[in-house]
């Protein structure tokens, strides 16, 4: 990999429009950026949609994609996170399936990492982690022996600390 | 509204290619479909990713529109978790800036609702607020006048309970 490549977090504000996603999905993919992940959901303001991109690129292709993305219609503010201090983080959902001698376990580490029960039925758990990307990573790895049956993971959300 | 019209929620396993999200995104506009909220994030295959969306429509054209996501390339598999027993969560990062007396306030909420905080400093809080959408939406809405500063929030994900 580029040494320069790193992961970048871009939050974008959009009239909540049924073509502008595809737009600025065609612009990444047009220039032959990946998306990693995505997170896209109303504000406040139900015509007004925040949508968070990460994506690997070095920062020369970054800008100029920054700029390809301002110009597109319905696109009110590109903010480039990378790089601001900021908190970014994810949800899993994760179905288990267990037996006894891994629900014992399963709950022994919703304990230790302090792990959300959102359901406790005989055939097994659904739980709810949260945390950056590498928290994520780490319990998936952890859930995966424990009878871990199927997973589900918003895209990465950033805020900047607002401190500047 | 047509009462006929309700919030859907779709999962699609596709090839974590660049084109793909444009393509699916494009699929829905093309029909007039709004995204509501979309989440996409990779799997344990790296070369998989996962997509859950949900749209606003009434079940007959949604049923069309999972046929066409179905015959998309890279499309691997689309789930229609609507009606389904699912777990569906969504998370917030909110940032207050607060005085001494919103300070108070907010401790107080987090402790009620079961919230956490991620940083704490002089000028005010990040928080992290998980759980349906209308729980994110009574936190916003409750957090609003305690100094309510910007907010960032995923798209809602599913997982079907996996009884059946």
């Amino acid at each position: 990999m580029d040494p320069e490549v790193r992961e970048n977090t871009i939050s974008i504000l959009v009239n909540n429009k049924p073509d502008v996603l595809a737009r600025i999905a065609g612009t990444f993919s047009g220039r032959g950026f990946n998306i990693e992940s995505i997170s896209a959901n109303v504000t406040r303001n139900p015509a007004v949609t925040k949508i968070i991109i990460t994506t690997l690129s070095n920062r020369e292709t970054l800008t100029k994609l920054v700029k390809l993305l301002n110009r597109l219609l319905d696109v009110l503010e590109v903010e480039d996170l990378t790089g601001m201090e900021s908190a970014r983080r994810e949800m899993v959902l994760v179905r288990l399936k267990t037996n006894e001698h891994q629900n014992a376990r399963v709950l022994k580490a919703v304990e230790r990492y302090g792990w959300k029960v959102i359901s406790n039925e005989p055939e097994g758990f659904v739980l709810e982690v949260t945390g950056d990307r590498e928290d994520i990573d780490r319990a998936l790895t952890i859930l995966e022996p424990l009878g871990m049956d199927d997973f589900t993971r918003t895209g990465t959300v950033a805020l900047a600390n607002g401190h500047g």
